[in-house]
């Protein structure tokens, strides 16, 4: 820890780090951030979140806090003097603010994620719609603001915006569009995104989607979309990182895309950006990931 | 609406509500309590939680406050010039505070709901093991502290301590101690019991477990427990107020206890704190209703 004042401990995919990391770029507040790798939690993580053991961890001065929205908080009103603010002063606008931050974490991730958890038929049906009926509410929130709390990207917008790097997974897995159910939802997205805080932070929606796949046809489907996607070179670098069983991917994935690894991370692995040298046999463990380091290979090379 | 500035909207039996009576006691904020029948929901609560259509609400010239934590957030702002502070003022304390409110928001609930509501045998082992692993995680939390924050009752206090009417039910169901296995929670709950904000607002642990009886076993056992206990007579007055499906006691329960009850709904049930009349043919509804009713009957008579 020595000579870092502000560590975030972050994993590149997670949308509660992501708001984290927003926050901070809104604030221009320097800090240094240490990518977990989540199924070999490093021993810092469990000393800093003993009870939940999980990401974001927010360590200031040697100190722990966790919980996404908890840090965005504290963010706000450790740095107070450094504008903008995230929450507004007025207590009612305060508790309005935290009210819908509170919904998007009990709705929002849940129901997306019973979008591809769930099986085809009835009962993705019934996932999609209680999926797009929390979208709605949302958008009956938003209205005609530009941002959830009125004139200034803020708290809500903080806690939600991440999730837009899902809409093309839920989208694909879902064969919903968004866009078509909350089109002032999708506006207010793609206007959080010309903020540097949320372009930068938020990646590839792409890259995000192959995570996501629950199942071999998902999957190839997604690969063979990808295949002609400039990208697909860095989704190889996810070679090796899915676990055998591939009912859950996202807790299952281990390591991050090339651009988030660090220098030590890269050379132990021998990853590079330019996706060599080809998988080995050690690397291939299941056979999605065959398919994925083969089409990688095929679309790379 | 008219002549009530604060109105809080709530139902006797509820945690959540509880923490929000605590909070303005602790305050000594005057309020309108308006007792909601959760079968039967007003107009005006589904008006002003049109997302949750839960209580507490709390209104507040007119406008909504939801989701208890946030309400007594809330509070501790608006009311911020009376004493006692319920969040402390340093950044990284109200954190901390957030956090703990935050995880017995998130497990002690359903943990402690689950053993209930599970089967004898493997599976309510299991429950009750991962109810006595989080309350031991708050004993370890809570350390040698009179209070969580440290000495002055605040928050966090105020977000676990309502759960403290639920431990004979917690004991009595799962056949645990939980003065064994976490003496300083319950040498705290004791503590805080001593504040009048606290012990005014709790209901008696008998009345609530009798609600949360799920099987018939179960209910009887209290039942022929509660025989000998005093308040068996205003127990009776919940005869009636169960529906026929005995799979959720807590969320089929429309009718307060006696003291909590309008003099409307009094007159409108002929209830009264005396038991009387008998239970007629139109309110004993189910075979728990009845042995229920009768052995009020026995108790009363």
């Amino acid at each position: 820890m020595a000579g870092s004042e502000v560590v975030l401990l972050d994993t590149w995919v997670s949308v509660f780090g992501m708001r984290v990391r927003i926050a901070f770029m809104e604030k221009g507040v320097h800090y240094e951030r240490r990518e977990e790798d989540l199924i070999n939690k490093s021993p810092l993580l469990l000393q800093m979140n003993p009870v939940h053991k999980k990401i974001p961890v927010l360590i200031h001065h040697g100190k722990p806090i966790c919980e996404s929205n908890i840090i965005v908080q504290y963010i706000d009103e450790t740095w107070q003097n450094k504008s903008p603010p995230l929450l507004p002063s007025d207590p009612y606008l305060r508790a309005q603010a935290r009210f819908w931050a509170d919904y998007i974490d009990k709705k929002i991730y849940d129901a997306g994620r019973k979008i591809w958890s769930t099986k085809l038929g009835e009962e993705q049906e019934k996932a999609k719609k209680e999926f797009i009926d929390c979208m709605k509410v949302l958008e009956g929130e938003l209205g005609e603001k530009p941002y959830f709390m009125g004139e200034s990207f803020g708290y809500v917008d903080i806690a939600l915006v991440p999730f837009y790097c899902w809409f093309y997974a839920w989208e694909k897995f879902g064969n919903i569009s968004i866009e078509k159910e909350c089109p002032k939802l999708v506006a207010w997205a793609k206007r959080c995104m010309e903020r540097e805080s949320v372009s930068k932070t938020l990646p590839d929606p792409h890259k995000v989607s192959l995570i996501s796949a629950t199942t071999t046809t998902m999957f190839l489907t997604l690969c063979s979309e990808l295949a002609k996607h400039p990208q697909m070179c860095c989704c190889y670098c996810l070679r090796g990182s899915i676990k055998p069983a591939p009912s859950n991917y996202l807790s299952s994935f281990t390591a991050p895309p090339f651009e988030f690894m660090s220098e030590k991370n890269k050379r132990a692995r021998k990853w590079n950006c330019h996706c060599t040298p080809p998988p080995s046999a050690a690397t291939v463990r299941t056979p999605i990931t065959t398919t994925y380091c083969l089409l990688s290979l095929i679309t790379v090379g």
